[in-house]
């Protein structure tokens, strides 16, 4: 099978990577940065370096579009002029109503693609053969697509290691509004209202928490991307906006009412809420969180992580929450499974720390 | 110097280790939970248990109420009656307008405290001498407070190693409103709002995103507690949801016009707003994060924390990104100070990983 990748950062590097290694696919490559491209060659991501998009796309069957949001409908455009009558033409971008409203009536070679895997990093030096190993990625047919062209990129992907799922444009980017662009809104709302609230004090900032510093770390976050993404998918992200809103207003008046009694209620259903939503996630049973005291030192999270890994415990996710000085903090660890959990609890214990499970009795 | 403490969980536990280390006060406890006290005994928190709040006043010169917000106000009369004409009565709740006002007109002897320590844990096993190193303890004195008062409670908390520093209480509520409050409220709406969408379309669970998993990781927190702490501080709290909610609001019409680049300069006026308010927290210069990418498994953690531990890098955050299947993934690394990040760059990239330093030139 013969692959085209236009656009070889992160996600298409990984596309080249995976096509190459898992489906023996030739892969051509081409990029608007030719430095990417000696990059892209150097890490094995492609086979050929093309000079423009016609060179890249001859032969293919399988053509998939890396740019960036913005950039998308128009090198969707050149892709599909330019590949042959049966190439099936993808995109990797996170949304998708927009691209999909640009396309030519009668076009059947286009079906939408959105792999959940890489948000971390960028640029073709950070790709990988595994970068879809188990992750979602999304398909996103048109009314038009082809039956044979779903297959195809369909069975690509799960060779690539992924795990497909056929979505539409409309509920698609509605769920990423959801899930992935509507936290980005909130934490810019959060910093934009402290500033503004702490700024008029005039004072020296005061210290703030850890629950202020997670719930807006992903604030500003790349705004050249983002810029685009709030408004390629700015219909779902601006309901998804106003239905938050509308449930704030809710939580103040409830707040304001001073019924302990009620806020508590509505307090303890977020939790389940979170517990339903996050913490089923990933192999191995639910999510538990574990709670280490320690000296914050050079070596100590390296201590307890290696003492864990002795024992064959995974750290699924972690926290530090240093003291003001950095003289000392607690660590949230989170394992798999309560019999892990345990396991890790003792482990942690011998080391001499203080250490608790989180929750599950309450 | 005599002091008394009125409750005795982790605040309480670690006020009568620092008092008794560094003080050098002789520290009587008094717990509704009988157990607690005997805790307390073997952990040397205290030098006595007394069977109730008179006996523990007795001849205190400092009294710290540490019950939870909801004890408070009754616990703090308690003191008040039973504590000698020159003893100072304090607490370390995190609200205080609504227990001020609930005081004696006359009262002089009543000075509020809030220190910022100690949000992860709970319980007298987790006190430590140091958990106030360097923290700020705010002191929130009324219109009658007493300026000896004052001033020997201020000495007490400085010498535990803690950052006292005046505030009034409206102010101190509305703070706290913004950095810990808020943030907490929010993650709860954001829970429900998908909670709610997503149970909708009665699908199974999509796979949710680390930006979503950040914002809402301090959702339905330890209900007991929250349903109190919102209640009390009620009315801060409520205008503060009224303020971002009308931010929302603007922020879906920007986003509803569809200006691309008034978006990305939304967008990035927010990472300004965060840079400001948290990257510059901490010592040794601002936060700058190192993006790693590892395989997911036991052990790949604590080689690079060993590492960097040796090299005298310490970690001041850590986040990790694992893979859907957990078999990979992307560790963010917070180090204070460019040096630092430069260090941390090269001694991570010489144990094999793909690392870059995130931001700066951007």
């Amino acid at each position: 099978v013969r692959i085209a990748v236009l656009g070889v950062g992160l996600i298409g590097g990984s596309v080249g990577l995976a096509a190459r290694r898992r489906l023996g696919a030739e892969v051509a490559g081409w990029d608007r940065d030719d430095g990417v491209l000696g990059r892209a060659l150097e890490a094995e991501a492609l086979d050929e370096a093309a000079d423009n998009v016609a060179d890249a796309v001859a032969g293919a069957e399988i053509v998939v579009c890396a740019a960036p949001v913005s950039a998308m409908p128009e090198l969707v455009d050149e892709a599909l002029k330019a590949s042959g009558p049966d190439a099936v033409v993808t995109d990797v971008g996170s949304t998708k109503r927009e691209l999909i409203a640009g396309l030519p009536a009668e076009e059947e070679r286009f079906i939408g693609g959105h792999p959940l895997a890489g948000a971390e990093t960028s640029g073709v030096e950070h790709a990988r053969a595994d970068l879809f190993e188990g992750a979602r990625w999304y398909l996103v047919p048109t009314e038009r697509s082809g039956g044979l062209h779903y297959d195809r990129l369909q069975r690509a992907v799960a060779e690539m290691g992924a795990r497909p799922q056929a979505i539409e444009a409309a509920a698609h980017d509605e769920l990423m509004a959801m899930v992935s662009h509507l936290p980005h809104v909130i934490a810019n709302v959060l910093v934009q209202e402290a500033a503004s609230e702490l700024a008029s004090e005039d004072e020296r900032l005061p210290e703030i928490g850890p629950s202020f510093r997670d719930t807006t770390r992903v604030a500003g976050a790349n705004p050249a991307i983002w810029g685009d993404i709030f408004s390629a998918n700015g219909e779902a992200v601006a309901r998804a906006i106003d239905s938050v809103s509308e449930r704030l207003h809710k939580a103040a008046e409830l707040i304001r009412a001073g019924d302990r009694d009620a806020v508590a209620d509505w307090h303890r259903g977020a939790r389940d809420d979170r517990v339903r939503l996050l913490e089923s996630e990933g192999a191995g049973g639910e999510l538990r969180e574990l709670r280490v005291v320690v000296q914050n030192k050079p070596g100590v999270v390296a201590e307890i992580a290696l003492a864990l890994g002795r024992d064959g415990v995974n750290i699924e996710d972690m926290q530090l929450y240093p003291a003001q000085d950095m003289s000392s903090g607690a660590i949230s660890l989170w394992v798999a499974g309560a019999d892990e959990a345990k396991r890790a609890e003792a482990t942690v214990r011998k080391l001499g720390h203080n250490v608790s499970v989180v929750g599950g009795e309450e």
